[in-house]
C-alpha cells in the first residue's frame, strides 16, 4: 500500500473521525485516495514513483494531435504543481520514459456525446503506464494522475497503484449564463480548466434570455447590437473558447431559448414578437411576458437562418432551444393567435408550443442537429428525438424516458440555490423519487448537468459559488452509485481546491479580496474573514424576496462574498455534535473557546460594519452572530460545570434563538443549528432532568 | 478633514502606537493618507466624493490617443476595486463630469528621460479635477486616486484634498534579471503594472549573461538559439512587453552586458572570445572568465549591427552596457591580448575595457543612444555622456558625478539580498556616505534603481521577493527627502498589497500556494503558514555559500516560499520592545500566548516537516524556532512572575540562544531578537539585580 498517502489519509481520516465523533481511524486502503471523482476501481501497490528532473513521457499510438497537446499541458501543470523544470521531458523510446502512454485510435476531431472515456493507470516504482481509447480517455487519466502527485520525504512521487476508470453517464455538464451577468472569456476559460479536471465534459451556455443576447449575429446584427449593451461574445471569442473546450474533451451546447424569454431578441426584432412592441431589454429577474408569435410564418426562415449561422460556430451535434417558463399570456391577449389555436384545436399554450417546437426542429435537424429542450417542451406530439432536460423534479425526467425520450437530470444540481455539497450529492439521476426505472428507461437516461443561473453570481465571485461544490455533481456524475460517502467527498474538498488553484480557479483568494474591499483595513480583515465562515447567503430564491435587485446593482456586499457552504461551519457544527454526543469536557472546552473568539470578533468589528457600506445593511447579522456565540458559550458553561441552569434559561435561550433566526434576511447564520444542539443536549443533561423532576409535584 | 479616513487611519495608528509602544495616537491629518509613494504636499478639506453608478470622467485637452488608453484603463480598474459596473462613464460634457481631466500638451509616443510626470488632483463633494503637462502626469495622479478610493458607510468615495504632486528624482527604475531563471511575459507585465501602481518609471532587463541570452536575434540567430535553451523572448513579445510599458509610461531600458559575463554569447559566436573555446553554458552562479577579445577587429561590426538591431526593438534612448565583474583572466593568458596592451602601455584589464568602451560609444552613438554602464565603465579616458549605475557603493555614484558624470544608485537597493524594506528607505541618492555633494554634482544624481537578480528568484516566487519592499525604494525616489517615518511606512504596506492584489500582483497568494504544496494536507497548512511568519531567508549572499546552486535546481522549497521580510515577525518584536519597554502584565502575557502558540504550532509539524522533501532540510529551523519559542516564553514567566531565575538559567539561556543561531543556514530564526530583548529584559528585572547582589561578597 502507498505508505506516503496512507500516512497523510491516516491524519486526515484521524481528523475526519474528530469531526465526525466516529472514534476510529478510517482505513488506509485504495478507497481513500486524494481523488475527485473518486475512480470506478482502485487497486494499491507497494512503493511509490519518483517524480523528478529526469521525468519523461512516451506516447505510443496513433498520430493525434490533440493527444499530443494533452500531453504537453500535461506536463506543463506537472512542472507547475511541483515546481521541477523538465528539461527534456519527451523520450524517444518507451524504455527512457518514466510514464508510458498508449492510445489505441485517433481521437475524433470533435467530442460526441458516447465517446470511450475510459482509462488504465498504472504507477510501479519503476514506472507508470496510461492506456485509454484516444486522448479523451488519456486526458482523464492524466487528471487522475496529477492529483495524485504529491511531496513525500524523499520529493514528488505517486504511490502505487491501478486504477481502472470510466465514467457512470455520457453527459456530464456544467450550464452557464452569461446573460444575468456577464462572463468574460479568461473567466469562462478557467471554467474549462476546472470542469476537465472534475472530469465534466459539456459546457452548456443559456447565450439569449430576457436580459440580453450574448453571441454577435453576423446574419441579424441586431440581436447582439441592441441586445447587449455591448457585452456580448464576438465570433471569433466563441471560435477560441469552443477550441479551448475541444481541447480539453469537452462539449460546448448552446442554447437559444424560444419562444419564451426572448426579450432581448424582440429589442432589434420586435417584428417577431407576439405583441407589436417595441420592447426594451428587461433589468429584473423573474419571468416575463414577451414571446415569439408562432403563427407568424417571418418566424421560421429567420430562426433557420440564426441556427444555422450558430451552427456554423458551435459545431457540437447538439443544440439547445430552451422552452421553459412561458406564460402564454401575450399568445392569449392576440387575438390573431387566439384565432390561430382555436382554429387547430389547441387547448392551451402547451399545444401551441409543441407546434412551434414541431416546426422548429426538421429546420435544427437539417443544420446537422440534434435538439435538447427544458422539461416543458416534453408534449406528446414531440418527436421522440428530442432529449429532455429536467430541472423541474426527477418526476419529468422519469416521464421523459418512459415515453422514449433521451434525457439529462438538473433538479436538485442547482448551484444557484446556495445549498450544501451533500445536498446535491445525495441526488441520483437514476433514483427517480423511488419509482423504478426499467433497465431501458435507466439507458436513456444520458447523466446530468450542475446549473449556475447568474442573477446572483458575477464575473467576480462566479468561482466562489461553483467550486468545491460543482464537484460533487461531477463525482454523483462519473463515479459508481455506490459511492456515497459524505465525510469523504468533503474530506477530499481541501485537496481538490488547491489543484484548482494551479489552474488558477481560487475561490477563496476571491473571498478574501471581496471582503478585504469591503472592510478597508487588514486588521478588520482577519476578523471579518473569520466571522464571515460562520454565514451564507440565504438558500433557494428567498434572496429574490426584497424584489430590490436587477442586472445594475452591484453584487459587492458581505453575502456576495461568502461561501454558498462554509466548510468551516460545517467541521464546527460537527464539532458540536460530537462534544455532546460523547460528553467530554476537553472538547467542550474547545468549542467554547471556539465561541468566545467568534463572539469577540464579531463583536470588535462593529465600528467595521457601520463604516462600510457593504457590510452595514449585515450589522444585524453580526450583531447576532455575536449574541448567538454568546449564547452558546452559555450553554457550554452549563454543560461543562454540569450545573442547573436558572429557571426559565433554557426556555428564554430557545426563544432568543428563535426570534434571531426569524430576523434573517440575506444572510444565514450558521450557528443557530449547533446552538440548538447545544440546549438540546442541556435539557438532557443529568443536571436539568433533576430540574425537572424537582419541579413535579 | 476626510472624515472616514480618519476614523481608518485612527485605527491604523492606535495599532501602530501599540506595536512601537509609543503610546499616542498619529494625527489624523492630511499627512497620514494611505498613498504610497506619499504625495510631495497635501492638504485636507471637507467632505467626500461619491464614487457610483454614475461617476463619469471628462477629458479636456489636445486629442492624446496614450491619455485615452489611460483613462479607459482607469475606468476598467476603478469598477474592478469597487465590484461598481460603470454604465456610460464617459461625459460628453464638463458639466456632467465626476472627474474632470486637463492635460496641456499631446504626450510623446516614448517616455523620455525628463517628462513632466508632475500632476494636481483636488477631490471636492461636488467633483474632483485632475491635471498635468500630459498623460504622464494624468496616469500618477490617477494612481492616486485610485489609491485613495474606499467603502465608507455611504459607498465608494474618495475623502476631499488636494494633492501636487511631482517627483524628487527622475530615474525611478526596476532592474529585473530574465537570465538566471526565466521570467514569462505575462510575470512581466504583471510587474510593470505595479512598478505603475508605485510611480516607478524605468523597467531595465539584464537579458544576457553567462546562463543565457535571452532575446530573439535574427541578425545573429545562434545567439538565443545556443544560448537560451528555448526559453526567450521572441521579438513580437518585446514589442508586446514594451508597448505594455509605453501605456504605463515606462521606459524599457535593455541591457546586454560586454565585454564580461558573455559565456552564453561566445556559445553561439566563440569567435568573439578572448579563448579559443568552444563555450558552454554555465549552469552555476557567480563570476566566470568568459569575455570577449577587444582586440578582435571584427568585434566591432557585430556588436554594431546587434545593437543596431536592439535599438530597433527598443526605442528608449538609453542602451546599457553592463561593464561589471571582468575578471582579465582570459586577458593575461592570451598572448595577443597581452601584447596589444603592452603596445598601447596599457597597466591592466581596466585600460582594456576603457578601450573597449570607447571604440564601442560612437557605434551605439550612432544608433541614436546614450549609454549607461555599471560603476565598474567609469575610466579617466571615458566620456562624459556615459550614465554610470552604481551598485558597489555611494563612494562609486559620487566619484562619478564628480567627474561629470550622470549617476544613479542601486547600491543599497538590492532585493535579492533579502534586507528589510527600513534598511532601502534609508538609503538616499544624495548621502553619499555623508560626503557632501554640491548641487551641480547632485544634480547629475538622476535617481535609483531597485534591482532583482534571479539567483533565488523565479517566476513562480518573484512578486513575494519584490513586494511590498521595493515600493519603499520607489518612495525614497519620488517623494521628498525629508519624508522618513518608518512606522508609517510599514503600516501602508498592507493596504498597498490590497492595491496590487487588484493588479494581480498577489505575494501572499504565491507564498500561501508553495507552502501549500510542501504541507499537501489542509490542516498542517494553517499551521506551516503561522510558523513560516516567523523564518526569514538568509541575508546577503549566504545562501550560496553552499555552492549547491545550479539554474536546474528547482527553488520550490521552504525557504523560497517565505517573506524576504516577514511583517508579523517584525509587529511580533515591536510587540515584546513594547512589553518590556513599559512593563506591563498583559502586554507580556499577549506575548506569552502567542509564544505558546507558536511553539504549540512548530513541534506539532514535526511529522510534516520529516514527510516532505520540500520541508525536510528546514527540519532544525522548526525544530530550533519551537525551543526558541519556549525559551522566551520562559523569560516571560520570569518576567511575569518577578521571579529570580534559578542560578545560571540566564546564562544558559543566552548560551542555548547563541547555539542555535550558530546553526542558522539558509534560513533564519526570526524569535532570536525578541528572545535576546526578553532575556535582557530579565538581566535588569529587579528581582535579577537582587540575585547580582546577593552574589556579591
Amino acid at each position: 500500500m502507498p505508505v506516503l498517502l496512507a500516512i497523510r489519509f491516516a491524519v486526515i481520516a484521524a481528523l475526519l473521525a474528530l469531526l465526525t465523533g466516529l472514534g476510529s481511524a478510517a482505513s488506509t486502503d485504495a478507497d481513500r485516495l486524494p481523488i475527485l471523482p473518486y475512480p470506478a476501481r482502485v487497486s494499491g501497490a507497494e512503493g511509490f514513483l519518483a517524480v523528478q528532473n529526469g521525468f519523461r513521457v512516451h506516447v505510443d499510438g496513433p498520430v493525434d494531435p490533440l493527444l499530443e497537446q494533452t500531453v504537453a499541458r500535461f506536463l506543463e501543470r506537472l512542472s507547475a504543481k511541483t515546481g521541477i523544470r523538465f528539461l527534456a521531458p519527451r523520450a524517444a523510446d518507451q524504455a527512457m520514459a518514466t510514464l508510458r502512454i498508449r492510445s489505441t485510435s485517433p481521437t475524433p476531431v470533435w467530442p460526441g456525446l458516447r465517446e470511450d472515456e475510459a482509462y488504465v493507470v498504472e504507477v510501479r516504482p519503476e514506472g507508470a503506464t496510461l492506456q485509454a481509447a484516444n486522448a479523451f480517455g488519456i486526458r482523464h487519466g492524466l487528471e487522475t494522475f496529477l492529483q495524485l502527485v504529491e511531496f513525500g520525504a524523499g520529493g514528488a512521487m505517486v504511490s502505487a497503484l491501478r486504477i481502472e476508470d470510466q465514467p457512470r453517464f455520457p453527459w456530464r455538464g456544467l450550464m452557464l449564463d452569461p446573460v444575468r451577468h456577464f462572463l468574460p472569456l479568461d473567466v469562462l476559460k478557467r471554467q474549462v480548466d476546472a470542469m476537465a479536471a472534475v472530469k465534466l465534459n459539456v459546457l452548456h451556455f443559456r447565450f439569449a434570455d430576457d436580459q440580453a443576447f450574448r453571441v454577435e449575429s453576423k446574419r441579424f446584427p441586431k440581436l447582439h447590437e441592441a441586445g447587449a449593451e455591448g457585452q456580448f461574445y464576438t465570433q471569433e471569442q466563441i471560435r477560441e473558447l469552443v477550441e479551448y473546450a475541444r481541447q480539453r474533451g469537452i462539449r460546448v451546447v448552446p442554447e437559444f431559448c424560444v419562444p419564451g424569454h426572448t426579450a432581448a431578441w424582440l429589442v432589434g426584432y420586435p417584428e417577431f414578437g407576439s405583441r407589436p412592441g417595441p420592447y426594451t431589454l428587461i433589468r429584473s429577474f423573474g419571468i416575463f411576458e414577451p414571446t415569439m408569435d408562432p403563427t407568424n410564418e417571418a418566424l421560421y426562415p429567420f430562426l433557420d437562418e440564426l441556427f444555422g449561422e450558430m451552427a456554423g460556430l458551435f459545431p457540437d451535434s447538439f443544440v439547445h432551444i430552451g422552452g421553459d417558463e412561458i406564460t402564454g399570456k401575450h399568445w392569449a391577449e392576440t387575438p390573431r393567435i387566439r384565432a390561430f389555436m382555436e382554429e387547430r384545436g389547441m387547448k392551451g399554450w402547451p399545444d401551441l408550443q409543441a407546434h412551434f417546437n414541431k416546426r422548429l426542429l426538421p429546420l435544427l435537424n437539417a443544420h446537422g442537429k440534434r435538439v435538447i429542450g427544458w422539461d416543458e417542451v416534453l408534449h406528446p406530439d414531440l418527436p421522440r428525438s428530442i432529449v429532455v432536460q429536467s430541472w423541474r423534479g426527477q418526476k419529468e425526467l422519469g416521464a421523459a424516458v418512459r415515453d422514449g425520450h433521451e434525457g439529462i437530470l438538473s433538479s436538485g444540481y442547482y448551484l444557484d440555490l446556495m445549498l450544501p455539497a451533500e445536498s446535491h450529492y445525495a441526488v441520483d439521476p437514476l433514483s427517480n423519487g423511488g419509482d423504478a426505472l426499467s433497465s431501458d428507461e435507466a439507458s436513456r437516461v444520458l447523466g446530468g448537468e450542475t446549473c449556475a443561473w447568474s442573477e446572483f453570481i458575477t464575473a467576480e465571485n462566479l468561482e466562489l459559488k461553483l467550486w468545491p461544490r460543482g464537484a460533487a455533481i461531477a463525482e454523483r456524475l462519473w463515479s459508481p452509485r455506490e459511492r456515497m460517502d459524505v465525510p469523504f467527498l468533503y474530506a477530499r474538498f481541501p485537496r481538490l481546491l488547491e489543484e484548482l488553484g494551479w489552474l488558477g480557479v481560487e475561490p477563496e483568494r476571491i473571498r478574501r479580496r471581496m471582503l478585504a474591499r469591503a472592510a478597508n483595513d487588514s486588521d478588520s480583515l482577519d476578523r471579518l474573514t473569520r466571522v464571515a465562515e460562520f454565514l451564507e447567503p440565504v438558500k433557494r430564491y428567498h434572496r429574490a424576496d426584497s424584489g430590490d435587485y436587477t442586472v445594475f446593482r452591484p453584487l459587492n456586499r458581505l453575502v456576495d462574498a461568502l461561501w454558498p457552504e462554509s466548510m468551516a461551519a460545517r467541521g464546527f457544527r460537527l464539532q458540536v455534535d460530537a462534544a455532546v454526543g460523547t460528553p467530554n469536557l476537553a472538547a467542550l472546552a474547545a468549542v467554547r473557546v471556539r465561541l468566545e473568539g467568534l463572539e469577540a470578533d464579531a463583536r470588535s468589528l462593529s465600528e467595521t460594519v457601520v463604516g462600510s457600506a457593504l457590510l452595514n445593511d449585515a450589522a444585524g447579522d453580526v450583531e447576532r452572530l455575536a449574541q448567538s456565540a454568546a449564547l452558546a458559550a452559555d450553554a457550554v458553561r452549563y454543560l461543562e460545570a454540569g450545573k442547573k441552569t436558572p429557571p426559565g434559561w433554557l426556555e428564554r435561550a430557545r426563544t432568543s434563538l428563535s426570534q434571531m433566526e426569524a430576523r434573517q434576511g440575506e444572510i444565514l447564520n450558521m450557528l443557530f443549528a449547533p446552538a440548538h444542539t447545544l440546549l438540546d443536549a442541556l435539557s438532557r443533561s443529568p443536571a436539568e432532568q433533576g430540574t425537572f423532576k424537582d419541579s413535579q409535584p
